[in-house]
């Protein structure tokens, strides 16, 4: 790959390259050398932070772009085309004579294994969305009664940006008893009861990294903020018993050298043999880094084989719906055997 | 434009069009017909939600509409560059045979002038964001002082999203002093001082309508929730008189009538004729809608003839790099003749 050129344009992408993005920038790769074209705005942030690349500062980044690529009698450049919108492409595209090679996911290819500096920040993420939690569950267990899911959500997202200090990873998903049978469950204006039960799906980013932690509580007078929960209904805790189970087998059996699909097929088993099977309406995890989606996909049909210094969720879940949902997310790193989680 | 044929990829296009949008789906309108593209998570509230065309639900949306192309044999059909991926769109031209017209900004200039519910739906949006500036304000008057803009910026969005019943309509600036000659500055650990100046630029969504108000205040012992602002520094002072002045005299004397360049004139030169010119580095406004950035552009440059139910912004600043900013913001919707605050 090292001798391929390539030009990047979402702004991961390029922070991966040089240690700094913006959102108007282009990264152009050419052998050994690099460009990162930007517009006068991030002039001194780029000249300061960038590594690696020479910057081009110009209102047209595409004709800049285009420009090099004519200069250096460029034949071809691969792009992902996931990463271009039409006008974009276009402006690049009709300015230079270049074979454009396709290559989706080029960018969350090349990411798909964490460096050891990567790991770091992405357990420092991990650790502080998990703090986050513990503090949540503290104030939602001592004021949470009687708020309904927008205040709840509210709560969950100043206590996940630590007031604002950090940015979330994704909107956070906060849902009551039935709300939590949708995996991407909406706010609506619910009220937690005493005994209900409450999914919450939420992360930050530190550096630029991401979190992702799911966990299902129940609302005893005290809230547990460990694993251990225990349901106003059997059938609540039924099914968390069965997905806390799958969650744990796919993660103490996760092996180096299984394909995604062995490891999804870990926390499957488990939930099909218990005869929810249908139940279970998404893939076992994703990738997570600078994106909170990124590779392995960890799902029946990928054939990604693990590797030592992937960085994945496994996120297990069982939705009867219009009556209740439950799942249990972790990030976990691979070893050179096993997974640990972050 | 009502027998061309046309599609659209964006949430707020869509909606448009039809009432009802997600974040996975397609529409398109051929003559009298209209189609509403979706996959199988969306199916329920498309057919309940979706008004005056088919809804069809495929896990293929760009395949789905080249079948319906190809099935009424369509020959030349519009979009918007802006609104497809390369990915996205070869996945539909490389499905049908069709002559493809590009046309950038095509759904923002059928949404340029707004319908009278439109307007109303905006005003509501407009008021709602006032009082929550009229909120904040009390909080952070009593408890703002030490709170650093990370803080602050919480304390906005929590007001602003009236504890997250609402979404906002873009993440909060909140800036003290020196950042706030930075138009778009993000939240540092400086921490608010009595007699400091406070920028805020904040906004929400009520039923997917846009807000936009900024006001720049001083930390007196009370802060004033009105135009009228007394600095610790003639120099603020001094150049926020200016600007209100700019503001003020942009909104009286628009006119229906007028191109956008003019009323962008009314406001740019109070300011050059101050002397501060080459630090009002943006344009006076824009359109307010679905998008938080819509047509008309109130700049310079911009050629558009303004008509009654437009709505804009206005908001002229002053930035001295590494000393302060001011900048005053509000809607306003067109009436037959004159400009009204929203």
């Amino acid at each position: 790959m090292s001798a391929q050129n390539y030009i990047l344009r979402d702004e991961n992408s390029i922070y991966y390259e040089c240690g700094y993005s913006c959102d108007n920038a282009l990264y152009l790769k050419l052998g050994s050398e690099a460009f990162f074209i930007t517009d006068s705005r991030y002039e001194l942030d780029a000249r300061e932070n960038v590594q690696g690349a020479d910057v081009i500062v110009d209102r047209n980044l595409a004709q800049q772009a285009a420009n090099i690529l004519n200069q250096n009698r460029i034949k071809k450049v691969t792009f992902d085309p996931n990463e271009w919108s039409v006008a974009s492409f276009s402006l690049l595209s009709n300015n230079c004579h270049v074979e454009w090679i396709e290559h989706f996911a080029f960018s969350h290819q090349k990411r798909i294994i964490k460096t050891p500096k990567e790991q770091q920040l992405l357990a420092k993420a991990a650790t502080k969305g998990a703090k986050a939690f513990k503090k949540f569950i503290k104030t939602i267990s001592k004021d949470g009664i009687g708020k309904d899911e927008y205040h709840l959500g509210d709560i969950v997202r100043r206590t996940m940006t630590y007031r604002g200090r950090y940015e979330v990873s994704f909107e956070p998903i906060v849902a009551i008893n039935a709300n939590a049978a949708k995996p991407h469950a909406f706010a609506t204006s619910q009220k937690l009861l005493r005994g209900d039960l409450l999914l919450v799906d939420a992360g930050l980013k530190y550096k630029r990294y991401c979190s992702d932690r799911t966990r299902t509580f129940c609302l005893n007078n005290q809230i547990s903020d460990t694993l251990e929960q225990s349901f106003s209904t059997k059938r609540d805790q039924k099914i968390y018993d069965i997905v806390r189970k799958a969650h744990d087998v796919a993660i103490s059996k996760a092996r180096v050298g299984m394909r995604a699909s062995e490891i999804d097929k870990l926390a499957r088993d488990v939930i099909e043999k218990s005869g929810y099977g249908q139940f279970f309406v998404h893939s076992t995890g994703h990738g997570v880094g600078l994106d909170i989606h990124e590779l392995p996909v960890i799902s029946a049909k990928s054939e990604t084989i693990i590797e030592e210094g992937m960085v994945f969720t496994i996120e297990p879940g069982i939705y009867l719906p219009n009556k209740t949902g439950v799942r249990i997310e972790d990030m976990v790193v691979m070893g050179s055997k096993k997974a640990t989680v972050l």
